[in-house]
């Protein structure tokens, strides 16, 4: 008998995906549009951590917000009230997005006028890392009360980021969290990978992590 | 202001899969062959059923297997060493598959000399009831010790359903299970739709079922 066939579907979804990704990558350099994915856990606190970005960067870019949420839109209000144009993704259970939700997204948002678009990625550490969302910018938020060790544990999502912003860091004196410690457990995972402490609640930090991003958009306009 | 744009991602790619497992559908047709999908919970008996429903219906009709899985291998080794084709498909921890993941099972396995392939789905009441996996034949498999108030809770599966086969009915003395309360509980879903009890341990109610599926694929062939 000739051994068993076995077909792995979703590998063969993820090449398609990474096509896909590659391809809108293209489309959005040709737009001369930054594109850029922001990962956390939920409650890292990757709202408010936009939302001071986007202060700091609407100065020298044309800005917008795609939230991605399984069902609610709490997010995408708070950022519309901030003033700056958003859309609402309702992935519907879905853990992730993928690049032909993106271009979705992107298409209902509206990039025309557009410099730079962030994209507030389902909370989740482990299926977002799989997707690549055609992004040409991605960022892990990490916070504080999480631990130091989530590096370890969530290995690919930090292997796929460009910088990882450490957030919360006003929470420092209240947690067993050392700035050192997760540096050099990013170091193990990535390294060279730039790390960001900050506060969105305070804006510590803050001007650093916006001066990275705005280097890397001036580099797609 | 103008409302909050939201954008369900989940409806746009059901509806692009509902169109594919319309076409894939079109293609089995023009190949005369039937694709039956049986959906059911982790543990209802899907791979000993298929096995029975198999040395049934093999005296007439050239069949096979796609065992899907999130990573295991178990059953589809079971249906080869009864000797039936067969391949496995990892979903890679995805808890449906679609029509395109279905396309992709049925070209490996090969199907120019078959009339007829089963397809065991994830175990899973609530994710395979959502895509359309282009088979020609739906059934759910419920099993005595689920409980007779299954359809109640996971209406959408029994919806889509074109027969339930009540497996375990062997058990019954064992359990407080009412056929007749699953058959109500069921119309209120599905009115009209056919109810097969059966043990797919010791072969009763085999035949019926079998029965069922023969007329449906003769109309294929």
């Amino acid at each position: 008998m000739e051994p068993l066939k076995i077909i792995s579907l979703k590998k063969t979804i993820l090449e398609d995906n990474d096509q896909d990704a590659e391809k809108l990558r293209g489309e959005t350099l040709g737009q001369h549009l930054s594109y850029v994915n922001v990962m956390s856990s939920p409650g890292a606190g990757k709202t408010t951590t936009i939302l001071a970005l986007l202060h700091a960067l609407q100065r020298e870019f044309r800005c917008g917000v795609m939230e991605a949420d399984i069902d609610s839109d709490v997010d995408a209000r708070a950022i519309r009230q901030a003033g700056y144009p958003s859309v609402q993704l309702h992935t519907g259970g879905m853990c992730h997005l993928d690049a032909q939700m993106s271009r979705q997204g992107l298409a209902a948002l509206g990039t025309k006028d557009l410099d730079l678009v962030f994209l507030e990625n389902v909370g989740n550490l482990v299926c977002p890392a799989e997707f690549d969302t055609g992004a040409d910018l991605n960022l892990v938020i990490l916070s504080v009360p999480e631990g130091d060790d989530k590096p370890l544990k969530y290995p690919l999502i930090f292997s796929k980021a460009d910088a990882v912003l450490v957030n919360k860091m006003d929470a420092l004196p209240a947690f067993d969290f050392s700035l050192e410690r997760c540096r050099e457990n990013i170091r193990l995972r990535a390294p060279g990978l730039p790390v960001f402490p900050v506060s969105a609640k305070t804006g510590a930090g803050i001007p650093e992590a916006a001066a990275f991003i705005a280097a890397h958009v001036r580099g797609r306009n």
